[in-house]
């Protein structure tokens, strides 16, 4: 933990002037819909059994402070982060190297390249590809140099289902609603100003990345009418976030429809040239032809209990419908990328990102990442994860997505002395980022819990592409842009009786100069 | 019960039909602020002690159908009824009058005359005055005479505290919502169609008169920041109700604060000249002048609970502010002015509303009311009451505020048997509103009610004016306009398993031409 940018934040709160700040949060949250499905030991299923109530979504009491230059460099590279990662799906014999690297060690990355091998032989009937990105960044302040300026690092890139696009827009107006009522006190005045509370645009930009698509996919081929699939878990507690996304589809004239993802072979169907065709339960007699099948389910190993689940993911895949995203644009997002990307003396960056000038900012975002194998950086990664003097400053991470429990620090060299070093390659051994100390107050199911936080800053993008096809595989990006941001914000895990560890809250950012 | 406009409404749902339905109703009202705090007996304070639950106001599944003729009167009237209101606020001895025919037996009446007399004695500062008014109807299809059009009539005036313009505003666009995703089946498309509901502009519109009065209210005395006060109820469940018209002022630069009533004189004081001054207890350094202070609370003698409640509406009255309502404009509601004004024959509409044609458009809404005095009207009256076959088209109620139960039709004869003739005049006899049978669902607290239900249209008025002074006692009206209506719907007690009774929810109207 770097030392902190203002001590004195936020500021502390008399009781009244607590009361005052957490009724209008309160209440401004639900009139607006900041808000979740409350959790089931909040609220049992059985007290509500058709789900009526909502609760204020976990949230900060003031906004985060955040260097301004950071923020605005996460912003500016965002384009360079589209186009890199479009470039990187659209490069298949590349990614089938990273992938050939995993099937051993995850099942679920050797399955989604299996449903791309089975489409690819059959011929792609879509060439247009979606991705609606988020980058994740912390705040790292180097801590064996002093006086030197923060600077923001990669903590991952989602390629998809990136979430908080439709809250994070309310609580940046939150926040400054907030301000606006004098609910914050006096002494932060100099702080929280109208020119330190950037407003996130994340839910009507990433809306109008879906309508791009919608309209990209052009005439029909069926005589339906045409709407946009947003696949998802059932139950989803945080689908007042995906709501939102649907609302302002709504207002631009976009139809979309809720499909869980377990209901996907009942619900769709593919005609015989492959145009996805959606069957809503409540009215069979009027099908929709699907311009763009949007994923916020799939993403997980847990979406797929079923074999059934992956022939749903197959018909999606194979269909006419543009992927948000496509199973290549997925396995592009996957920590072995990463990796390879941040991976000390990589070339594979400048190969997908010839613009040097983008190349070198994106470059400077990543905290450096190696392999535990025996390639050259490899045996450097080695040296380093078993002393423990260097172990210090990187935390050892499993391969597999979403998979296990990352090592920290000093227990590295003991943790990896239990494993037979043919399972070392399972792991990557990364740089901490030393985030400033920080402070906030954050209202989770009525209760504030204050202390020392830990703030992600994700900074989404849109980004429409042309695969390219054949001989020609160059590819084209038709639309992108950066699409607004999100700042979340958990406990530290540094203070008794602090945040409670690892639980998240949806914050925006206050930028301060520093 | 009148016969039914459409035998066939609402239509049926199939099981997935009211699923879809339902899931896209609960998500829109939570991310939409249609929304209301939950019940004790729903969510205990014990589980919820800070109050962080949330759940959709009892609402209607489906556009209630209203005789689309009735509906535009109704808006078409407001500004003669708010003319007229006016009028009679602005006449203190009609008013006098009123009340001292009141005075033994509604102690509430009485103490609000007190205040007045003794603010007149000093003198009143602040020669404007503020009404947001709704006018309540029913539609009513006369039973003696078959073939005849439906028409409008008024069930009551409010002048003080008119709710549900926050969330009426939602419930159109929610139920414009659900026909635009197709949620409503086919087979009403012919009925459920876009030029057929209505959308309330009542939010704003009740917003921009509180601005109006604000603006109006001139230069501040003091040198402090101006704002406008909302006097509630504390705890309330019906807040959002209440955020979505501060919420609009916001968004035109106005400054409201919520002040529960019984704080009234902790938070409020009067400066020499009787400037209201509000001293927000989280920042009692920086005080703000109230140009205007909006009564959600103290409208009925539950508000009172304490000696010095009264002392604090007497602080309110006397001062400069706007008061949305005065006490002579709260007294214009009161029931014994709307008998008095429906009663055959009365000389008094004339009197406050000297147009011809908008008089007795205003009339034909009037259902009769008779007193049950010794006056020639009142012996006419007692003949209907004690008259079995006569008595059957009447309902018997207390003349009192808020007092007591009705008596209707057949058992009123009998009733009045047990009453001594002594307090016969304690009871007003109204002809009864015959609506016509409707059907809908209503969604409260997570079930669905199915059965026959009664709908009341209220219809918003905003009037801002002078009251004159002095000799020249004439007074100006400055603003009059209709703002929006509200539908609210509830059981109409008539099946066993139906809605149930006296339950309401809010609604909107799908106009149909009959």
């Amino acid at each position: 933990m770097a030392p902190s940018l203002f001590p004195d934040y936020p500021p502390k709160l008399t009781s009244e002037q607590e009361q005052y700040l957490l009724s209008n949060l309160k209440d401004w949250s639900i009139a607006h819909g900041l808000a979740v499905r409350p959790t089931a030991s909040f609220v049992s299923q059985k007290q509500d059994p058709s789900g009526v109530l909502a609760t204020t979504a976990p949230v900060t009491l003031f906004p985060s402070l955040f260097p301004r230059a950071c923020f605005e460099e996460g912003l500016a590279i965002q384009q360079a982060f589209n186009e890199l990662y479009s470039a990187i799906s659209r490069d298949e014999n590349w990614l089938r190297g990273i992938v050939e690297e995993l099937v051993d060690i995850d099942d679920f990355v050797a399955k989604l390249w299996g449903i791309h091998v089975t489409v690819k032989k059959e011929g792609y009937v879509q060439d247009l590809s979606l991705g609606l990105f988020r980058s994740d960044y912390m705040v790292h302040i180097d801590p064996s140099v002093s006086g030197v300026s923060p600077a923001l690092k990669q903590v991952e890139f989602n390629t998809i289902a990136s979430s908080f696009g439709g809250l994070s827009s309310q609580v940046s107006v939150l926040h400054n609603y907030l301000s606006k009522i004098n609910a914050y006190p006096h002494s932060v005045a100099s702080i929280i100003k109208s020119n330190s509370l950037p407003q996130s645009k994340s839910a009507s930009s990433l809306a109008a990345g879906l309508a791009a698509a919608h309209k990209a996919y052009g005439s029909p081929r069926t005589s339906y009418p045409t709407c946009i699939l947003f696949v998802v878990q059932d139950p989803e507690r945080n689908v007042f976030d995906q709501r939102h996304l649907e609302y302002s589809l709504l207002e631009v004239g976009v139809r979309s429809f809720r499909l869980p993802f377990h209901r996907t072979l009942s619900d769709t169907k593919l005609e015989s040239d492959r145009t996805l065709v959606y069957i809503p339960p409540n009215s069979p007699s009027t099908p929709y032809e699907i311009t763009t099948a949007y994923f916020r389910a799939g993403y997980s190993p847990d979406d797929y209990p079923n074999p059934e689940d992956w022939t749903a993911r197959l018909q999606l895949e194979r269909s006419r419908a543009i992927k948000c995203p496509s199973i290549l644009t997925h396995l592009a997002g996957c920590k072995k990328v990463q990796q390879v990307l941040a991976t000390p003396h990589s070339p594979h960056l400048k190969r997908f990102l010839p613009n040097d000038a983008a190349a070198s900012r994106v470059l400077a975002t990543f905290a450096p990442i190696y392999p535990l194998d025996k390639s050259d950086s490899g045996m450097e990664a080695r040296k380093l994860a078993t002393t423990p003097e260097l172990a210090q400053r990187y935390v050892l991470k499993p391969q597999r997505e979403g998979g296990g429990n990352n090592v920290y620090r000093k227990t590295i060299p003991e943790f990896l002395k239990t494993l037979p070093e043919s399972h070392w390659p399972a792991h990557i051994l990364m740089e901490m980022i030393e985030p400033p100390a920080l402070k906030n107050a954050i209202l989770r199911n009525g209760e504030v819990q204050k202390g020392g936080v830990i703030g992600e800053l994700g900074v989404y993008g849109v980004c429409l592409w042309k695969n390219g096809s054949g001989l020609d595989n160059e590819g084209k990006v038709l639309e992108n842009w950066e699409a607004g941001y999100l700042l979340r914000t958990k406990g530290d895990q540094s203070e008794e009786g602090g945040v409670a560890a690892g639980f998240g809250a949806v914050d925006s950012c206050c930028l301060v100069d520093v």
